[in-house]
């Protein structure tokens, strides 16, 4: 067993302890958490021990009267593997902690390249990674384009990529710091591009990115130049058959993120999260050299696979095929269609 | 065993089939639906048998490769109860089929009044309604305004009560007809005043609205003017031991509705739905004679447990506390507090 | 000729200064503004001199090639009055600064009352304004509830008034710091019921506001107890004979806030302004001593009338009917009716 | 003088007129609309005279109490040229009224091709355009890629060019139909390469499309493949040198479409309108033969001065450069940059 800690239990830190709880070669030891939310109310009904930053903020839990098992060391002594869920760039100030103490760590996309000894997406790069100490998961918008991307050059080689991102605004449990009626362009290449290079680096993508007022899934719209001309059928072949991507048809009326944020909730998926690149099949064409498609990414699930799959790549107990099946089966994350 | 039959499957038509299928007493013996879209499919895998409104949509299904077991003829045959969840209008012409074949109905708020023998909300009226043939579920925006006014009223009687409606503007799964960057009023007094009358015609209520672009709760802003002046924990007191009415805490940082949708994630509910009224306990105020409070109500859940009592409610097969404790317990649905 | 400065070049003072530009007897000395962006660059081509806020300023707008004419210091020594649009809490630190120098000011409604000798409504307080050294005129949803509140009570005496405002979440020029399908409710009395207290201290109303994602209008929703009853005809009629109230109807397709917008962009109005309360007939109705009605508030422009008056009143030029004659013609702003 | 007529008062329709006004070389005959709104009430109030599209409509005009001048018929017996601007198919309809009057017509990009006898871009063919009967102005993102692409195009040959088009979801006078939370992509190549054939035919253009939920611009994510490559300051100086085609940069604290609303609004722009492509000098980047930039492309506005243009081809009166000039100087269209 393998005896994770996760530090960090915002969107991200959440969903990877949930996850961590159904896998079987997993223990969750507990949760580091600054604020004793609603959320916290909720973890420890389900028998989440959760863990104070620093001993400064006993006096709020306590005030709150939530219960909290120990400080942040008091945790980590106890962990095998920890995987660091905090803010943008506290993660590489923890870092020097979780190296003192000789644990190994997985950090988020928000951190910087360096943070990592390897950016890592599994179905790209899990083999590379078992055995480092530490790893940095890609962001979602990275983990989305390197998934696609890397199924489809392997197998039909990329002259060039370019994608345009449309993010959504907020995440639908964030009530400011949103936009109303207003698109907001990112200038120049997007920084997805040169984040995709630490894990895709042999594939020429370009991206851009606009951001705009809805709360649900990132939607990618992608121009592919390929090395030889291709079928539409033989991309939707290859995308059926590769992992974490399922291919959804607007004539079963998923025709836009409203629906499949219904999809989400009538599959029953904890949070309503959906792990896989959504391909959308009526959106696949191709014209000579080049092929277009538009995925939809679910933001705040899509890189959990990813984060477990890290958890035992750095413990190095199995290999990338049989860690991706446990996810996946763990998770229900379909192999190619949802029915 | 009550053998139940849900004529529609949409928004409220694919919640009362899954609360169905989670009582003790009850049996759900099929769905009648129009289009085989992804809640088909995805519903199919959960064992729920599918029929459709008339041999014409046969073609539809078959070249779309859903499986269905028959027409609503034959559906309607092996049924006790039905309940309509058809769009507005479709039920008060359905009517005539159920009462051609003696069925007992649910109907939705969206119907006249007339089509029910009697306006239900479990906690106002189930005794009335023992044993009627027909009953109609009054709307969502009604529902938590009959759960709330009662519940005071019987204790602290009210003079008047006012209510500003603030209405989402379509639910979360549907792209089209919302509106963007816009407030739209009804103008004089909102039908909902009108419908509350059909429930609990006692109370001097007066109702008005505008719907905003939302997708998540209805808010409503309450002033009350008591017969005598209460102190705001005596309010809190009632609320805690109301059924199907929580109280919330900002301090839980629970002060929008964004975070009112992640705590229905976090709890884990089917759908990420929420069945109570949720009532902000720092909104509840009071000058003299006035009580003011704020509640948000899940527009797409709230009737589902009143559906199910209305159903052993025609069948008179227990009383109104059985009933209401039997469904709370199978929904999870909070006593008072979520924790 | 009183010669004015405007100090703060946002919402209000761009709006402040474009209206002085409009009076015959006002002089725009000059504006100061921290940052050279757009609406400088086209201020400049408009004839308006800017200034900076201090030295330190200088080598941002010469970097940027936009030309400035000084500092404030230079400014405030040509101005008789000046004009305080900066943001929230800026005046009352600015405040010393004009104190030194002996000038008038007129502040906004985002710094605390104790900034003015007098809250101003100009239909409420001009009188007892005039020869004041300092003003703070109110913020537009407390100037829109005064304006009405007055002009009512004056005619037919308020019992208790009830006012429920559907707040827009940011201005339409604001890009970042709003929400996304959310609704942020303020809990208990909002801060607008004490703000009206400054400035219609002898009125008994209580305030309750929400935040909506939309950019344009604030939605009052107002229930009011008259000592006596009265129909809506005696309102309509009163109303219709106040200045800067204007009523509209849904029959002439005004009925939601994407149509008001269209309203001020169809009447040709300086930035698609409205400074008039809007008041749909249609709200209006009665029930008993109840009266019900709703408004529209133009946030960003209501309050500009305000401070022209509170520069005459200030000064003493003139009286209340004359300033807001002059103010009223010179802005468009209509008596009762658009059309 | 040209008399021209314009039938339907919607978005396009309106500001036709309003800019029809402001041509020395045309007058203005009349309006057709359908319903008596606020719109028809302060056109009224400017001088434009209304007339109705059939007789059974009067009634409905005599009890709104709103002027009209008599029918369709008549207006058209006394125009030249007539600016179709119907909800979309009615033009091809009306078609056959204008054919038997022997009126020239130009009709909106809501109609099919075959409507003209050319589809009309100012820029692109003016001349071949003079003379002819009728015209279709193609709509708002096929005016605004053709302006760009062929501009480009001449100067520096397009090898391909693909582009991205995030698109509003209702203009900001509809307060229906829009989406709330939701991005709605359209599948496969959208229309618009298509209709973009029957202008630039010569240039490979692909276009794919998404709709979000905001009211205000077309954001178009271009990039293009060039015969040659060229440099950002080349392109940067095309575009300042080519009409109708604005740049703008986030230095001046433009880097939003919420921010170019309010440039529009500092403007002084009848309607908040922007008639010119606005492309950010940020977003213009190459690597090799690629190009990539960014256009908003004002949805309302930035058919109206090929409209007028397309009135003086039709009549023949002038040239495409004179005609231009008339255009862009009584709009105070910018020639380059607006400050």
């Amino acid at each position: 067993m393998i005896r994770v800690g996760v530090v960090g239990y915002g969107t991200i830190g959440k969903r990877v302890a949930s996850a961590i709880l159904k896998q079987p070669d997993m223990v969750l030891v507990g949760v580091v958490k600054r604020t004793p939310d609603y959320s916290v109310r909720i973890g420890l009904s389900r028998g989440i021990r959760f863990f104070i930053p620093d001993e400064e903020k006993a006096d709020l839990w306590n005030e709150a009267g939530v219960k909290f098992s120990g400080d942040i060391a008091q945790l980590l002594e106890k962990c095998d593997v920890v995987v660091d869920a905090t803010p943008k760039g506290t993660g590489m100030h923890n870092r020097k902690i979780y190296e003192r103490k000789g644990l190994k760590a997985i950090f988020q996309g928000g951190e910087p390249p360096e943070v990592g000894d390897l950016s890592f997406v599994a179905q790209v790069n899990y083999k590379s990674s078992v055995g480092k100490q530490f790893l940095r998961v890609v962001s979602c918008n990275t983990t989305g384009l390197a998934r696609l991307l890397h199924a489809i050059n392997r197998e039909y080689p990329i002259d060039k990529a370019i994608a345009l991102l449309v993010r959504r605004s907020v995440d639908p449990n964030q009530d400011i710091e949103g936009q109303v009626d207003c698109v907001i362009p990112s200038f120049g290449i997007s920084h997805h591009a040169k984040d995709l290079k630490t894990v895709i680096g042999d594939i020429d993508v370009v991206t851009f990115a606009v951001k705009v007022p809805v709360t649900h899934f990132h939607i990618h719209m992608i121009s592919i130049k390929l090395k030889d001309s291709v079928s539409p059928n033989n991309i939707i072949d290859l995308l059926e058959e590769t992992r974490r991507i399922a291919v959804i048809s607007s004539k079963d009326k998923l025709g836009s993120t409203a629906k499949l944020l219904d999809l989400s909730r009538e599959l029953g998926r904890s949070r309503s999260d959906i792990y896989e690149n959504l391909i959308w099949l009526d959106s696949i064409c191709t014209e000579g050299k080049w092929l277009h498609l538009m995925q939809a990414i679910h933001q705040e699930a899509i890189v959990i696979p990813e984060n477990i799959d890290a958890i035992r790549a750095v413990s190095g107990s199995t290999d990338a095929s049989t860690s991706m099946s446990l996810t996946d089966s763990s998770l229900s994350i379909a192999s190619s269609r949802f029915f």
